[in-house]
């Protein structure tokens, strides 16, 4: 059992990831490589180029992570930052390339939270919402000790529970989503719009940038990481009170920002959770850093009972 | 197998009623009586009562609904409109009567979801919020196929999303909810400051007088509709996208307004819930009527694989 080692991918719209993980959910060898605007077949070379990279191991499966929208559990994947990916048959051809082994595709923000279930802030926790909070707002759900997967793989988009009915329009179409409020390039353009950095180009003054400036007390800043706050806590309190969580873990780069961001999560969210069971929850940051989305697929295969229940 | 029965148990703050189940979900005895305003022994001597009054049968458990909040799975119930129970040991008390037999109690939103998911409106399928729009707003949900419990046996509490973050106050302290706007007596109250029956004794004028001046075509009634409605379609959406349903069956007093209700549910719910995997979700009446709660209740018993997961 403890030679067993799990082939793990990461891909997301920034950068993909692949590595060796053992049971014990530690990550023993790493390659990563930033993500090409190219086609299909391009990203696809890329994968099998960072996978030759690999020392041999004695592999029990393989588990990857996937920016969504997909195809699950056939993980077709369309991922929103990675035009070059249409309905790729990512799952098909990890299957074809390692025909022995179990091949399991989830969302990018599921494996993040399954691994902070797993190995993270929610361990021990039975009913616990792991969050991504940075150009997106995405998340994964465990309760009763199980990842909740829904009716098309997609349960989990806390970016998506509205916070602000009349508010901003959101990418989905809909109006007044947490993601349209809390997700780093909308705080930014807010910022830029009261002040903050009005002179640089906006694409180039990052959520990471924001949550610097507020750290040096800025104070459009710092009033942009209460705006993020405030939303997120609402959007918690709203997922508290429907799933009854033990444990809410906050990754991803606005996270960075620590208290300043922290607090006004807890204080919204504290005024909005008033039912009794909801007293208990932690909201805190995620403890797992860069390499989470690799641990998390890698428990899709060493605890599928837990965190995997499709074909 | 065709002959084993479950006594079941719907215990509220209007009514009580026991009645005997058997494993196709039907209701074969059935005894009522109003809930009187007496202290904890009292309301246990009636519960007696009724049970006394149904025929002998092969029972094989007892399933519980109870208005909450209580000790879950514990049993030990505080039912807000029932005063003279506080902290009573129900489950205690029942398996004292019925020592041989398996004795389950929930939630009684969560025992009617349980029967829409079972037997109802959400047969079929993995992935529902069944919910009770009357006094209150309260739900159930059922995902994966699998109840879900939450850390303390309160998950599905739909009536405390937040809808309206800078909206009214709620009874649980918070600010918004579904509930506080919703639930029956806040709409009547709405519509009488509006000018509705401005004549009559707000407490006696009630969610179904209401729902009956609407389908009447009352302007201010028929508006109360959609404001509940505009309410109702925003916490489903947010509920969707968290969970990623498959159906969500409403049913309670409110919901007899049928379309007038539904309509502006569905315009609002589909405005907001935008992502595409959404798009499948039907919002739908619940199929089963006033003893939906006795149903869910058998069925902690007849299907623990799925609906009973404590000890």
């Amino acid at each position: 059992m403890g030679d067993e080692r799990v082939l793990a991918i990461d891909i997301g719209g920034t950068k993909m990831a692949v590595g060796i993980v053992d049971p014990g959910g530690r990550v023993e060898s790493y390659e990563r490589a930033e993500t090409p605007k190219v086609d299909a077949e391009g990203l696809w070379r890329l994968v099998e180029a960072l996978l030759d990279k690999l020392p041999e191991t004695n592999l029990v499966g393989v588990g990857v992570g996937c920016g969504g929208p997909m195809q699950w559990p056939a993980g077709e994947v369309s991922p929103l930052n990675m035009p070059g990916w249409r309905n790729f048959p990512l799952r098909a051809r990890l299957r074809e390339r390692y025909p022995s082994l179990p091949v399991r595709v989830h969302n990018d923000a599921v494996t993040v939270a399954v691994a902070e279930h797993w190995r993270g802030a929610g361990k021990g926790s039975d009913n616990v919402l792991g969050m991504v909070v940075s150009t997106g707002v995405g998340g994964g759900l465990i309760l009763g000790g199980r990842l909740i997967d829904g009716a098309s793989g997609n349960a989990g988009h806390i970016g998506h529970i509205v916070v602000d009915p009349g508010g901003m329009p959101c990418a989905c179409g809909g109006r007044g989503c947490l993601e349209a409020i809390a997700r780093g390039p909308a705080l930014a353009a807010w910022a830029q719009a009261e002040g903050w950095r009005a002179e640089q180009d906006l694409a180039s003054a990052t959520a990471r940038d924001l949550a610097a400036d507020a750290a040096r007390g800025h104070p459009i800043a710092v009033a942009a990481m209460r705006r993020a706050g405030r939303a997120l806590g609402i959007g918690i309190a709203s997922a508290t009170h429907l799933c009854d969580l033990d444990v809410v873990a906050i990754g991803g780069g606005l996270a960075q920002a620590g208290p300043l961001l922290f607090n006004p999560i807890e204080a919204t969210f504290r005024a909005h959770a008033r039912m009794e069971f909801a007293r208990h929850v932690r909201v805190v940051p995620a403890a797992l850093g860069q390499t989470a989305g690799l641990v998390g697929a890698a428990a899709l295969v060493f605890e599928g009972d837990s965190y995997w229940h499709a074909g």
